[in-house]
């Protein structure tokens, strides 16, 4: 099976180049009924597109999605949706220098090995202007999650060294939206962008950590063994351009932790629902969601595409310096919120059909 | 899809309960060709099994495998090869007491809520019992690997608070295997050893963090966009039992570097090879191997089975306390060692097979 | 994806030679709760086994069927079921001269040029004896569907050029069960008798047609485009072994018909359902299931295993001269019965589950 | 997974409805490489294409297709290919009449049924519309296919009861295209026009039987055991919307012979190549093809939408009677194909890339 699909009953398949024709996705296996229009994808949409504010890249890509077939007067009807933006923003005069090289960091030379061939305009396929179909397919799983009361949201708890120490359980949604890095704590978010700034004035880039959410998923999503939802939502986070690593509940801090600390004790609450006191576990045990909140971490590396010089070779294997000219952003997490939402709900809306059959 | 089956090309589907009849899986698309026994695959096996060292636990499974299909007059046929291990240390009467229950950490309640039903001899299907399954179909991958010149090992970098500062470069497999706890720092390892009597002696758990190592990998390995390389290797690893995190190459602490010091450089060595001057990305770029060392991060969770009382609550949501009289793991990083590996070598193999159509 | 599983959610994965250590599959995706034991999948399998009557082959294979996983006190709980028979009749020197040739009809000479090697040991995995697989599988599945009140049979519409002129609405399974030919009329079934019996003792044999009926199958199974029921079911009956033909409805003399005739008027009954007047479609409308029965025929071609004297080639593509000496079957339709039965609850089964997700 | 997909490693998801937006699909895992441009894949869509004479729909779509992605600079470049057909021909008031009960023969009831929604506007996404994606796609698999010397056609062999008594060994592909009815036979041809026009007059419709030829396919393409080569090519063509059956060989007419007849007896040629004498195969055998020619015929129901008044019930069950108006073929056969042609060619380039990893 080729790698352009995620997701087994709710399956998206993306398509499209930087600088191609078109963006976008087929959605196969939306159930039917579902209200949507172009404007709630495109309010999703908009979170992700570039130039949004002076902490992204200046490109004034406007990323208009539409849908060309599967949904009938506003309703999704059990049929293929296909999602596309055209692309506009065409400009690889800025790019015809990165033609004959390797960036470093970047998958030019990757894609050349292995395909012998590549659309290097704007790093082609391997551009995270490919992301925009998933934000694009996860607007309408989140319409479709959101019925059934699950929540999702993610927020940007670290860039470089500044971390905001918050606790998920008092952030909501308005909070992160509420300013332009998307840090729901406000002080820590002033300096974030101080940061970036710094950073980009310095034409440096710099990575960080999103922490994600998500509430009132149902107890029994996920498969055993491997497709555990904990497993696929690693999976699908560890898909997205410049993803290092995940880790979910406790993650890596619980390797300091004794079992009798980590083991979360169940209960039953006043209203007779179980849960457990504690949640270390993130919400999956066994790779099956108890009920419990999911929260997990995402790191992100630096953005590849600075400005400063760098040394690097070209297909001739000559040494050569690389000045890159492209407008970049200079921290991607801001815009990376709604790709990590997106997958979230990819891999949620999946699961929710997977259990329900 | 169901959950039971990993690879696309290089398919596994494994099947058991811990203390049902049997425990293997059908390991569908390997190659014909391949010269393998059941000694070769017992080999990493006994890597595996229960009772090796006193710091795992003391169950004498003997964990023998045979292959009853997919492999004629020793050499693989193409056809799909069923590997099997009968269940032989069956002592239900150990988790008696459990059947009524929920264990904190394990997925007792979880399944029970999936299913309707469960079986709840040693965790069932939940059990890590069902990873020798993996490592029985690993060992075929690795020989197929190996003769590709792709080495893969792993070994113990921390338990608890306890680290290893080694260099993966300096590691080989010998010094991993030289210890019981399957660190290849000497010194580290003692200390590691004397935590995990400490933590026995407590009636406790502890978990760690594992290296993995992919060497020789050669570029072009990793299908865009969603079947990343480095994507696929986190599912695999968080489909481990008690896995909580994963990352790759700088991992986490990439997100305190600036890009000019994270992207890696290109130039061509001495004998015309494209090589990076660091290695940060950990081998691979835009989801497809670089050529370089692939090197990850597994972090694992205390073991949930403890013999320290512990509350939770029975099937009719009443509170209980529970002691846990199962013979098991203090510590279950030495035991994983070999699973990681033959989850690299899934992965691997699979991609291997997947690039080379 | 290997060829070895067939269903997207109720899925089969079969292993296994005919002269190798065992033969069977592992269910995958069954729904837990269902109560299924040996016996009772047994019973599906001595419909298929040899030596059942004097039509049939004379191997003595007892064909016993195990469940080692995923039924726990008689109920399935929704882990992998591993149902596996062991290979007694291990008479590899019956078939020692057909080593180093390939038989005509036989799939001899397209595995030694697939995989370059293959267990030639009766038929090894082209052998029919796979199919003992897909029986034992099929019975969970017709005992699933049969709670939903889905009906599914088969029986022998014609041996070589003797045919029955039967209304399939007038048969029932005890009827097929009635002779050892499973033709439900007496009078041809005896005359099919005999025709196998001279074909037999000429030592040659003969093919023939089934026809298969589903009844009760509720509207909205099958998943356009390419996932229809007819396809689908037309790929699981061309799967089986010496399948040369599917057609659904009026299949092939649809051709002769106008569009005026073909076209099924809808009416309502009187108790208020939606139903067709004529029903040449066969129960399946853009791929998808009307409600009405579905009924399809299946050709199969005469058993390509003789004893008359054939010319064919070696290893070494020199001429030479076969002569069989297994024990074989004069006409494999009684016997293929039970397995286009349990293809169609196979096909069947994975699409209520698909269609109720 | 859901149903629009086909293919396992050259794979095709195929969107879009009669009067959407847009028919197309995404073509997944195409080798990079290959030269290919809008103008040749336009050659085969016009074969397919309405209005291309009397005895075809009226109805003037143009079907033009666009490569919007995975193609840079005349070369498929290893990413997924979208293939786009804006539609033009939209004129829904066309099918008003239609929006509110179920046509006899059509998809109306089943759709309805399954999704609770549909787009009634030309049939929607069962509309055979859809099929001009799989011939662009296919025109893809065609050009690869070529360059291996694999060539593909196909013809009509028989329109009602008139029947072209000729070998496929002799037809040539502009035989098949010297005339309006793809009859390869010319006077054949004559007849098989005189009827349609005589059919056509009568306000009714008519189907009959396509021929299909696979040369020079090399030995070992299929996977044992359900993803037979046979197999596979008889699902491909039983999803062509009204085709009701499918033999491969010599198919039903092989119940009238014996064994000894039907084994195509194996011989050596003068360039030492296997071969055998009969080919009653079909060119497969277990499955797996045999180097022979593929053969097969493919049967097609006359058209459901007829001009003659039919009886029907519409959403609120009350019996109406339908004259339909639409423009429509009073024989599909000649524009069915280049959709056979495609869809041999999709099955035969997944399993080529399928046997060569």
């Amino acid at each position: 099976m080729p790698g352009n699909s995620i997701g087994q009953l709710f399956r998206i398949t993306t398509f499209g180049e930087s600088h191609g024709g078109a963006v976008g996705c087929v959605v196969d296996g939306c159930p039917s009924g579902i209200k949507i229009t172009e404007a709630e994808i495109q309010k999703e949409m908009d979170r992700r597109k570039p130039g949004q504010s002076h902490v992204t890249t200046p490109r004034a890509e406007t990323d208009e999605i539409s849908i060309l077939s599967g949904v009938y007067e506003g309703v999704t009807t059990g049929t293929p949706i296909l999602l596309l933006a055209h692309n506009k923003d065409i400009r690889p005069e800025d790019y015809n220098e990165l033609k004959k090289l390797y960036r470093p960091g970047h998958a030019d030379y990757t894609y050349q090995q292995k395909y012998g061939v590549r659309d290097w305009r704007g790093s082609g396929r391997a551009s995270a202007r490919e992301t925009l179909a998933r934000v694009a397919a996860g607007a309408i799983a989140k319409k479709y999650l959101a019925k059934k009361n699950i929540e999702i949201f993610s927020y940007v708890q670290q860039v470089g060294n500044i971390k905001a120490n918050i606790d998920y359980k008092s952030v909501d949604i308005e909070q992160i939206e509420s300013n332009i890095v998307r840090c729901p704590d406000e002080e820590t978010a002033k300096q974030m962008i101080r940061l970036i700034e710094e950073v980009k004035a310095d034409n440096d880039s710099v990575g960080g950590i999103i922490f994600g959410v998500i509430k009132n998923c149902p107890v029994g999503l996920g498969e055993p063994v491997f497709d555990k939802l904990s497993a696929d939502l690693g999976k699908a986070m560890l898909s997205i351009n410049a993803v290092k690593g995940f880790e979910i509940g406790s993650g890596f801090s619980s390797v300091s932790m004794r079992g009798s600390q980590h083991n979360d004790e169940f209960y039953v609450d006043e209203t007779g629902n179980i849960k457990t006191k504690t949640n270390y576990a993130g919400g999956v045990l066994g790779g099956i969601s108890t009920g419990e909140d999911i929260y997990f971490r995402v790191a992100i590396k630096p953005v590849s595409t600075i400005s400063k010089p760098q040394k690097t070779i070209d297909l001739d294997n000559e040494e050569v310096e690389l000045e890159a000219t492209g407008r970049h952003d200079p921290c991607v997490l801001p815009r990376a919120i709604p790709i990590v939402d997106a997958m979230s709900a990819l891999v949620v809306m999946d699961h929710y059909l997977r259990h329900n059959i």
